[in-house]
């Protein structure tokens, strides 16, 4: 693991830009295929982007892995959450054991997935007998975070040393090629510093970037925006230093997931995103390098208020939209066969002469 | 093959209620996963209705088949559609050499395909050498419907007869058990035919009900709707009687969708719906039998924008709205990952009990 800011540099320099000769093939064959123009609607939008990020332009995605970082914040002894600290390291274990929402749908869905614990508090993760559900990747040097409504959640350090980590693991996932990297989480206390990371990198107020998360009642709630109001009285973070917002009101599994978005959009793979955690990762990851975002995709947007706000900052529209407000990765894994689908049918629909279809206007 | 009207009361009354208790039963499973409480959203909705539907606490969908009804419409004459009748024969071939997109999506999904051909023109779909798209079933003794412009589409018994050979398929479908139904649909010009339906069954004018299909310009929408005017001025549906109202304005494949419906409800099987053409029959299968409501599911929310207005009427909610327009069961098969998703999570995701998961408020 390394803090070297160098790394981050030559990272953010290894984000191309869309290929844009591969999305004009994609385009002109979209237009010979056997349906009227445009009446695949976003998924031929996709299809397009899924060319441009993989430089092919008929792209085949053999491969979908998620990865669930975790890790614990300090915040939690403020009472932001419905549930204890020790869940964050307990739901890891069900995710390995094949337990957990993301378990079942990543297998229905066929994609592999990787726990990544990245910063679990107290003793960890303790891995299951049998991990049916994926595997154990730990690269943790910190038990949780500082409580970032008293100082900052991380030292700049440790945040870029997460990203770091995160990084490596995304550019490994994505060097088989055809790789789908679906990013997920689990770290109770997190949307409260994906609220103050959103109010920062959006300059919207806590109040609107601020939600119920696991479900908090109205007093909750309450209290909880006055905790991210707290948090940036207190760190001051400067939206122009998106590392120094990231480490201040960050976490170690939302620096983790800076990292592994720009990793996979540096390895030319599409990022699907989940929900309110990995799209406030996103709004670091763009500022510290614009080109990342042509690599992304919102698998959903989640019932937490603020992720509508994050999205629309990127300026990217979710492909679900269902109420979802679990996390994990669930989000993007849902929106998996979406992405698949638009690839499949650029790749493999004939086209009007291959069918012996009549045209638009052939009489 | 049946007109005989005591064959649709056989068929309306054998869809029953959901099932409470199995409704009842799956909410009270879903309370006790390891997850926050209503966090899969709209996932948790479905499967408690896929558990009405079933019968089932814990409904296992091990099958899906999509149902391609095939027909022409008169009313083409008129100069509708963008594309040749001829289209709706060769794109029920291209179905069934794989080429089409239903075949490239339903192949993706896991779901069988049956194209039936219940009233294409001339000489109808020529059977490809090789079917690895799906099936080919011909129940058909009309070749298209008469211009609905100028008098009734269909007579009375053709309507009747064509919905009661789509449900005879649907209950076959259905009787396997485990078996998601999706509807699909080929027919040019029956984007006229369903915004003619639309009107007059939810109520709204021609100009709200009527888009521009596969790619209508400006002066070609005007002259569509001018045509859904007078389909109405001259045939006077009367939407308390649904019957005379799908033959005076619908279509073969559209009758025959009707009859899917009802006859997959009947067998308990889900339903889902595509796009306009499925969900105009949706709208006359409801008038029909009220009960049949439960068992639809909105599997996307088409571009036309009538289709909203339908969907609304039928007070269902689409889980996709990536403005496709393309028909053929492409928005239906797009839903099922969603669908098996739902009834996944509720059978094998563990309990709080089962994974040693602290549950909310543990300390």
């Amino acid at each position: 693991m390394t803090s070297d800011p160098a790394e981050l540099c030559r990272l953010i320099a290894a984000v191309g830009p869309l290929d844009e000769a591969a999305m004009a093939a994609a385009r002109a064959r979209q237009a010979q295929l056997i349906k009227p123009p445009g009446s695949l609607g976003r998924l031929e939008e996709l299809a397009c982007q899924l060319a441009g990020i993989t430089g092919q332009p008929r792209p085949r995605l053999e491969r979908a892995v998620v990865l669930v970082l975790a890790a614990d914040h300090g915040v939690v002894s403020e009472g932001v959450s419905a549930y204890p600290a020790a869940v964050t390291a307990q739901m890891a274990r069900a995710v390995l054991a094949g337990q957990a929402a993301i378990s079942v749908l990543a297998r229905q869905a066929g994609a592999a997935v990787q726990v990544i614990d990245i910063g679990t508090a107290g003793d960890g993760v303790a891995a299951p007998a049998a991990s049916p559900g994926g595997a154990l990747i730990v690269r943790k040097w910190r038990r949780g975070t500082a409580n970032l409504a008293a100082g900052p959640a991380l030292a700049r350090a440790e945040a870029l040393a997460a990203l770091t980590a995160g990084a490596a693991i995304a550019t490994a996932a994505a060097a088989a090629g055809g790789t789908v990297v679906l990013t997920g989480e689990l770290g109770i206390g997190n949307t409260t510093a994906a609220a103050a990371l959103t109010a920062v990198m959006t300059g919207q107020p806590p109040a609107a970037t601020t939600g119920r998360g696991t479900g908090l009642d109205d007093a909750g709630l309450r209290r909880k925006i006055a905790i991210v109001e707290r948090a940036l009285a207190v760190n001051r973070p400067d939206p122009a230093d998106p590392l120094g917002v990231l480490a201040a009101v960050g976490g170690l599994e939302i620096a983790g997931l800076v990292g592994v978005i720009l990793g996979a959009a540096a390895g030319r793979a599409p990022v699907v995103l989940d929900g309110y955690i990995t799209g406030a990762a996103a709004l670091v990851a763009v500022a510290l390098c614009p080109a990342a975002r042509g690599y992304l995709i919102a698998g959903h947007c989640s019932a937490e208020p603020g992720h509508r706000l994050a999205l629309a900052h990127l300026g990217l529209a979710p492909l679900l939209d269902l109420d979802l407000r679990l996390g994990e990765g669930t989000g993007a894994v849902l929106a998996l066969p979406l992405v698949r689908a638009a690839a499949a049918t650029l790749d493999q629909m004939a086209t009007f002469a291959e069918a012996g279809v009549a045209g638009k206007g052939d009489r």
